[in-house]
């Protein structure tokens, strides 16, 4: 793919101007919801969209939008991602997406005027749920299943309420009106992968299908706490020892039951952890991710039966907590096919792919037709200010946007 | 067994006394070296040692004696156990050997008066290393292993000096005199299993043949920190998964490898430990027991080289850090013999038992002939304030120790 390096130079230099605001020491960016970096951010972009010719306005609780009117009354469509990120997160997380989307309508607007169908490009305001305990505040409102009643009682980890960040960041909980909107008829997010596999199967374009769905546990086993000399291995009732099959067993029947299948115990506490007792107890987290429903019921079915089975034997308690049950969203087909015969013409080398993260989109997914593309994420490494992707993977995702808008809103 | 009850009686209100001294709130007993509890508790046991008789005195470090002066010179035959306890420990860890002790002593010399041999009955100040950093400082200054020089930097965890708080416990650092003792011949320790071995067995008496060798390690098992719902399986370095199936396959090894071989992960760190994040990085302990070198051995070559294998196919990092090594110790056969004949005449049910917890009876093992008995603990409880070991079997040892003496000392 020949690209022209002015235009390579676009995309960086206003990934490189977004990091700017709430850059950290560490070389990372962290802009949390309704702080002085996220609002200094929001407001940048206002000014940038309307010196490019768009009409620039927020909404309640801080989404901020760049109209580009359509000669047709009606339909909207939106495309864009999140300006928030997590602490110290990377450049790319969200403000690839807003910044695509604005490169993509400027050249559209430059090169073809005002389109058909009107277009507007979202820095939605918060997905990350870094600073309050809740995420997807900014898809939520305009999808209409967030509002102010939702936050009342939220809290950031300094104890400062919702509504009064929101009052000090410009959003006068006072003067909200709702930010649902009934115009939007399509969305389109384009995101890093925050994965490995474009890059390691060469692919410059991911074309998602499905966002995952998302079970996530609490698992204690109880076994008893004894003397790790004087007790003979027979007459033990050692929780490290009873996780650590089960944990074995469900990586193996993970691997087993389906390619996209994933599970992690990613947390552990042991009580007493100490190096001389048997453990009586273990806690861990399970997190279980598949775009498949069925497979996950399944997979669930047949661990936690073999965790029952396990335990019998062992004479051992065992408690499951789920405390997260998301379900997993299909995305528009036909978007996603117009995105293949657009990638395939321009020659990018591209593939389906699942996502594994949670995204803006799936919130957008069951509320109108949605796409999400995916650039590749430099060795996966994505919430770390090593996030990178490479500016022709930039580039190739603007292109492809610009494409697909044009099909859109212009043909 | 039909013991009268007032002597039952005896062995009891004697644990009770001693656990008067130190005695916590949750039904514990803290007696930490050279506290005051620890002094109030010498002291009163000194007392009580020249109120029955016997010639009670202090060496140089804290250790206490109660002698019963032999018609033959030379050869003193030394039994007992120690004094302090664990933080919020039980009545019976060390204390019933001290209580055995002086009882058996006290019987013979009412019935038979002085003895052949000297017998003095040991309240050995130090065994458990709870107080400060270091073990056996009782035992360990008895057999010439351990002086002023080895304590000289070490400080508890308030910070307070050894020596300045031998100091302010009445033994003075300034007329220290070595502790050591080239006179005694014999040790002979009773002591509760800490194991739950008797009393599935339903023996009284556990007649210890060998004390077990200890390897202690730091395992380090580095993977890669990586999105729990973008990665796929395959491309994982999960550091939880990998010490997983280690800690199963070692937990199988121990078992088929030796029925008296014990394995022990008992302390786990995850890093990040989070959720959602695969973790990058596990430390966790092991602790292997075995009375025989060669099954150590064997046994750590099999799981390191395991954890070698998996790790390269894994293409994960591993490091082993080992920071205890303490050989086995065989006890001597012939007074194991002597204990055997009696306890089979007195009809107790008993069997030899190899001892996995540490006792002041290795130290004493590699310095003279050494005999160590055990009565069961209840449930194999320890270090605790529930640990129980019922009045009969109490008697039982006191009746053993008893005739052990008596054919040593007085034929």
């Amino acid at each position: 793919m020949l690209v022209k390096r002015s235009v390579m130079d676009e995309v960086g230099e206003l990934i490189e101007w977004l990091a700017s605001f709430g850059k950290t020491a560490g070389g990372g960016v962290t802009r949390l919801l309704y702080t002085p970096a996220w609002k200094e951010a929001q407001h940048a972009l206002k000014k940038k969209m309307e010196e490019a010719g768009l009409q620039a306005y927020f909404d309640s609780i801080g989404n901020l939008f760049g109209r580009l009117e359509g000669t047709e009354a009606g339909e909207t469509i939106l495309t864009g991602s999140h300006i928030d990120t997590v602490i110290e997160g990377g450049k790319y997380d969200g403000a690839y997406g807003i910044a695509a989307s604005f490169i993509a309508m400027s050249r559209l607007l430059q090169q073809y005027g005002a389109p058909r169908k009107t277009i507007e490009v979202v820095s939605l305001c918060e997905e990350e749920g870094s600073r309050f305990p809740l995420s997807f505040w900014g898809s939520k409102n305009i999808c209409g299943r967030y509002g102010l009643d939702d936050v009342k009682d939220v809290k950031d980890a300094d104890g400062i309420p919702f509504l009064h960040a929101m009052q000090t960041s410009g959003f006068s909980p006072e003067t909200y009106t709702s930010a649902a909107r009934r115009d939007v008829h399509r969305f389109i997010e384009m995101h890093i992968e925050q994965g490995m596999v474009l890059e390691k199967n060469q692919n410059a374009v991911g074309i998602v299908t499905h966002i995952v769905g998302q079970r996530r546990y609490t698992i204690r086993i109880e076994g008893e706490s004894n003397h790790a000399g004087t007790t003979p291995m027979p007459f033990r009732k050692d929780a490290v020892s009873a996780a650590a099959e089960f944990i074995s067993y469900l990586t193996r029947k993970a691997k087993e039951l389906d390619p996209l299948l994933v599970a992690t115990v990613g947390r552990m506490e042991v009580k007493p952890n100490v190096p001389n007792v048997v453990a009586g107890e273990i806690e861990f987290s399970l997190d279980i991710r598949h775009h498949k429903k069925e497979i996950m019921d399944q997979f669930c079915a047949d661990i936690f039966t073999m965790l029952e089975k396990q335990s019998e034997a062992r004479q051992m308690e065992f408690s499951i907590s789920q405390w997260m049950d998301e379900d997993p969203v299909e995305l528009d087909t036909e978007m996603a096919e117009w995105a293949r015969c657009i990638v395939q013409k321009q020659g990018t080398p591209f593939q389906d792919i699942v996502s594994g993260a949670g995204h803006d989109s799936q919130v957008f997914g069951t509320f109108c037709p949605t796409l999400l593309l995916f650039v590749p994420s430099h060795s996966g490494i994505s919430h770390s200010p090593k996030e990178y992707t490479a500016l022709k993977d930039l580039e190739a995702g603007v292109a492809l946007l610009e494409e697909i808008l044009y099909k859109i809103a212009y043909k």
